[in-house]
């Protein structure tokens, strides 16, 4: 019925990028690339269904599987974010929405930030919820101060009579890679008795989260953004306080957790998360290590003409986002247009940031080597002399 | 912070069931054992993000990406299955419960048969619907049939003057392995102007399912459980007419597809469904054979005393459930209770049907090689034996 000739392309599915000989500064896959324990895992529990052999009966869900371990990974998941509950979902935007449909009635006001994911809004729109954005500062800064959902919050208030149902921060934004100060915010939010969902996609698991000295009500992450694991799976952590309503039971199955569909990442991608997590409980304690060597590379590329850092100074995250106006004049004048600096770059062995971007463009240096970091530097300079940028 | 000796349980995940030499029966594993080509995607494109080094900017969606081919895999998907347009989500429940939500509102009436997998149920709840459950005969055969579906439409439209919003057919259900013919339901539902959901989670994967000739308005599987995929993995394939409600684009994202919150699986369970694709299409030819071999291995069960196989006979698919008061018998007499069925099967190599279970239990024989099967068929008569059940 089919012609499988054209099938040829689907074997021997290649990715260029995985070449170990490569350095991948791509902004949202660096804390996302596996540990050697987690490879292991992906192939050992690579058939689908792999996590169901020694599924409780009774229980009949994921979380109470004690064989591989995932009812004590669950436990463990929550106590190292300093929170009560955690579940694996299928993404961070799973997580959010989650929250949204359980914690909130259509129409409800929510204040997020304006720098929050294109997901956060998504779920939001799917949750049919109103979403208050709270402004940063704008160019260069976009800073986002809890003084500013405090502003929001009041003005809410004043117009609707109410609170909104849920603040959301995302902790450090996928735009210019800024951290904003979650416990301010969230002694905030409980000012007005509103709970905090905190975003951190981009902070838990490669950086020092604590849900318990922050004050977050929730707190929702991606395991293959930032905790060395298989795509998809989402983390969904909250307090104790929340749990019966966002966990909440379906009525004819009364096991089965209603919002979570009953079980969720019933594979590899769970295992990948769990193999990694000793390796990510210590690799969180290494940040500071981290921001130094995105401060150095942030040195090396201003020597280039026309270029800065965007966002908050001195970088407090390891996701960069430069603008270039040397780069981008090559790119005018260049065959290529703004690929030139793609080309360059592979030259190099350097891949990841978008190709044909030379004005604006992001990186991220989590877990580069100093020698690649060095490495890296030393390329930008080199394609900067050749063009007459230094 | 955290005692990391305890984190010893996350290295070397382990599965026992991995073990090659063992024969796997697991009624919900056996179409979700991997190809060898997805072994390799897997490992690929393990890492998070891996499928998202070349997405294209304008679109920045999942299934705009051509490299890796999964634009090209969306369409042969649809093509495959008899469909117009085809998305890979995160769970089949997930396919379900994005055309609810998107197809109805709260309190509208849908019709589910009385086979319908729990997550069936559990998407009509998350999604506020009203379900009417079309029944079945019943013991020993639990068959469902189109005037089924008839009656219980009529009685829907007399009762609320109009007809339910939707009707889903599980084509083979869960409990008994039965296979309803589905192209009959879809003309019934027709004549009522009711959009039919064919869940092919058990049939599209491993045996022929053409949705243009049954006539399904919808069509879900699960790659996890029939197209040697990982988990998660869900199938959403739809007519055209459906797409643009279905797949409905954000107000404020416009490139977004809003119920699928954008992107879904972007990782190595989504190229693992891929690289098992060109094997799929082929195994579902053999479908004939592997019927053979599920009722080769029900006619030895069958010998066995007080054995029966449940469900429509003689068997159309390859999940089988066994009533055995024979083997019941047994373990109301043995120390290990209902796990001696287990333990003496295991000793056999021989895993996958639940632990503790004897009256009553399923089993797969989907893939097997005649040798296998035949051993299976040995393994169980000489169990029987052992405890004068011959």
């Amino acid at each position: 019925m089919y012609e499988t000739s054209h099938f040829q392309q689907y074997r021997n599915l290649h990715r260029e990028w995985a070449r170990p000989d490569f350095i991948n500064l791509n902004p949202i896959q660096r804390g996302g690339i596996l540990s050697e324990e987690a490879r292991k895992a992906l192939l050992e529990f690579g058939d689908g269904y792999s996590t169901c052999d020694w599924c409780p009966p009774k229980e009949a869900r994921l979380d109470a599987i004690e064989k591989p371990p995932i009812s004590s990974f669950y436990q463990d998941l929550a106590k190292f974010l300093g929170m009560d509950v955690a579940r694996v979902v299928t993404r961070c935007r799973e997580a959010k929405f989650i929250i949204f449909m359980t914690m909130t009635r259509p129409g409800d006001i929510i204040v997020v930030d304006s720098l929050a994911h294109y997901s956060t809004f998504l779920a939001a729109e799917l949750a049919q919820l109103e979403v208050v954005e709270v402004p940063n500062s704008g160019p260069p800064e976009f800073r986002i101060t809890p003084e500013d959902y405090r502003a929001v919050i009041e003005r809410i208030i004043k117009e609707k009579g109410r609170p909104p149902a849920l603040a959301l921060l995302t902790h450090v934004d996928s735009h210019y890679g800024n951290l904003t100060d979650a416990k301010k915010v969230a002694e905030v939010c409980h000012e007005f008795n509103v709970p905090l969902i905190l975003n951190a996609a981009y902070t838990a698991g490669i950086m020092p989260v604590d849900g318990k000295t922050i004050g977050a009500d929730f707190i929702v992450s991606s395991g293959h953004k930032s905790w060395a694991a298989s795509a998809p799976t989402g983390i969904l952590a909250m307090k104790e306080e929340f749990a019966e309503k966002v966990l909440v039971r379906s009525k004819r199955y009364p096991n089965k957790e209603l919002a979570l569909l009953g079980c969720t990442v019933m594979g590899a991608p769970l295992l990948s998360l769990m193999a990694s997590f000793p390796h990510v409980t210590e690799r969180v304690k290494k940040w500071d290590e981290e921001i130094e060597k995105a401060r150095y590379l942030v040195s090396v590329l201003e020597q280039i003409e026309g270029t800065r850092q965007l966002g908050i100074r001195p970088k407090q995250h390891t996701l960069i986002h430069v603008q270039s106006d040397g780069f981008w004049k090559v790119s005018q004048q260049h065959p290529r247009r703004g690929y030139f600096l793609y080309d360059e770059l592979k030259q190099r062995r350097i891949v990841g940031i978008q190709p044909g971007l030379s004005k604006h463009f992001k990186l991220n240096t989590y877990g580069l080597s100093w020698e690649n970091i060095k490495y890296v530097g030393d390329a930008f300079l080199e394609i900067a002399k050749k063009y007459q940028l230094l």
